[in-house]
């Protein structure tokens, strides 16, 4: 049922480098600090020479792939957030005004926003238009949309990282806008894990107790009516997630078809980063998390997808608004292996005890 | 028995300003996002409104304070790195060889290096010669210091802060260096909270278990030897502790007397810090904690202050390495608030259609 062209790219995703990785170790172990010291900052610069072959990782081009779809089961009043604030933020990513776009200013992170199906007309220079339609179909009532739709969707996702790839970017994150997609994303991460509804559904943007109730009853029964093939992932996608979440695990796939890093924001991130794991375990290889979400399901669709974020903010505001704070971390990481001395530079010899008394002479 | 000097300082530590934390609170509630959305961004923005009085909170200019000194419980085998670390490293620091130089260099920030008693002769026209004495005495025979001696340490590190706000910078954190220095920071712990030695000493920079063990008994036969009062924390610093534990509460002190946020780096900054929260409890409310370090007493540490990390990067080198870091999540948190829009700008009204109709002439 994969499309070819899906089925090439998953095919070409390949393992991390461990010649470069084993390189990246032996320069970490000569690092004027005890071993081990800068513990995650190690791992990442470890990792990023495996995904891209050296030893030295250039941070400096980076962006917040943002997918923005609307979700038909809004209709069933799981969101506290009227549908058309997923068309007013889509068009105010450009214009600056949401979290991950004044914190991405912050951070020099460029934002990519594409429509992938907001259920509202878009014209926006800056916008990418790769609406697939007006929404997905209400989960609680049948499929979210056909499994050709879920093909494309991640086809779009691939195909944007890859573009921005050629368009020399190095570092991503992973972000989105879909009012009612943490309805989507607890559908499909029990889909997926066979985690309880219960668990797996959380308060949102902010639901009453009674609500949130209701968004649980909704999540079991979309899976109970559809019934998703766990072992099909975009089966999973199509008959219970969205355009965002397909897009999204599109583009971790196309960042690891890339050997390019992609960081995980939230829940619907992490959810979206797991359906891609499920299609292309290697594309987890290519993934860093940035921050707990505060929202329930969160900590499980991490623990499922087996990574562990570095920051705790509390933050459930999604958007990839973590994404950019994530790409600072990693730029310290960066700044250690790059900028470090050696024990052997650390030593302080008769040579530089020359260099100082020479220095001394200038006063600061 | 403390100098009319240190209480001068300590008397002027005031309350966080009440009323501009509830404009800080009050924009939060208007910006573009769920209520409380952004977590720990939006209390890190609500509380440099308390302790600057203004809304926005520029931190460009940012330094970490490094203090340097030599313990004589060096001697008692408690340290896996040699005595002469210290010096080297202090040097290396200026040079932009250690973990914190790269970090730092990476946020902008500076390192102001100080040293409080490295046991080594220092004449470096970037190291600022506030020398006590080479090296305190061994906690496992007799105090570190006199009382007196603890009260200049604590000056020293007041008076550090005050010159370098006076100098500008609007963003503090606290570092250090000095071989053995966890070992007195767990004895610090020890006697300030009753915690057993077990709990808060940790393997350090890389002991073996037999040497850990070893430094466990140091640790508790320092405090049932030299008996510190946990009542008077200047008395347990001056018995258990040592110059770099005592200056860097006084940076954390004079931070809170000058209204700048000071950052918390691992487990030594966090026992200063406790300790100068000991001495004013009012110097918390100007303190962020950075990351969780991964050295054992760490999160009782942590626990005793009341402060819960941002970071969980499984560090353990210190020097202030994870202050850097931790200013880039501040960055995110001033961004967010002084950058988003508000509700009332995210609107998509007439008025930005046409703007937008406008806007459309340009392809980009």
């Amino acid at each position: 049922m994969l499309s070819k062209r899906l089925e090439d790219y998953i095919e070409k995703i390949v393992l991390l480098d461990e010649k470069a990785m084993e390189c990246a170790r032996e320069r970490q172990s000569v690092l004027a600090k005890p071993p081990g010291s800068l513990g995650r900052l190690e791992e990442i610069s470890i990792q990023l020479a495996g995904i891209s072959g050296g030893m030295f990782y250039d941070t400096s081009k980076r962006c917040v792939i943002i997918m923005s779809a609307d979700n038909g089961v809004f209709e069933e009043g799981v969101a506290a957030t009227p549908q058309s604030v997923t068309y007013s933020q889509t068009v105010n990513f450009v214009r600056g005004i949401p979290g991950v776009a004044a914190i991405a200013k912050q951070f020099a992170a460029d934002l990519i926003v594409v429509d992938v199906g907001v259920n509202a007309d878009i014209d926006h220079p800056l916008i990418r238009n790769r609406k697939i339609r007006k929404s997905t179909w209400n989960i609680a009532k049948g499929d979210a949309m056909t499994y050709d739709e879920a093909v494309q969707a991640i086809l779009i996702g691939i195909e944007t990282a890859v573009e921005a790839v050629e368009d020399g970017y190095t570092l991503f994150g992973a972000g989105e806008m879909g009012i009612a997609n943490t309805t989507t994303s607890a559908a499909v991460l029990s889909a997926l894990t066979g985690l309880s509804a219960e668990k797996a559904a959380g308060k949102g943007a902010g639901l009453s107790d009674e609500a949130y109730k209701h968004k649980i009853h909704v999540v079991r029964s979309a899976i109970e009516r559809n019934r998703p093939d766990a072992g099909d992932p975009i089966d999973v996608l199509a008959k219970v997630g969205g355009f965002d979440l397909a897009a999204l695990a599109g583009v971790f796939l196309g960042c690891a078809f890339m050997k390019v890093p992609v960081v995980i924001d939230g829940f619907i991130s992490m959810v979206s980063a797991l359906a891609a794991a499920r299609i292309q375990p290697l594309a987890k290889e290519y993934m860093i998390a940035s921050h707990a979400s505060f929202e329930h399901g969160f900590v499980h669709a991490a623990q499922a997808l087996g990574v562990e974020p570095c920051l705790n903010l509390n933050m459930r505001l999604g958007e990839g608004s973590g994404c950019p704070i994530m790409f600072a971390v990693i730029d310290a990481a960066c700044a250690a292996m790059r900028d470090m001395g050696t024990f052997a530079e650390a030593e302080i010899n008769d040579e530089y005890v020359e260099e100082l008394r020479i220095g001394d002479k200038f006063t600061v």
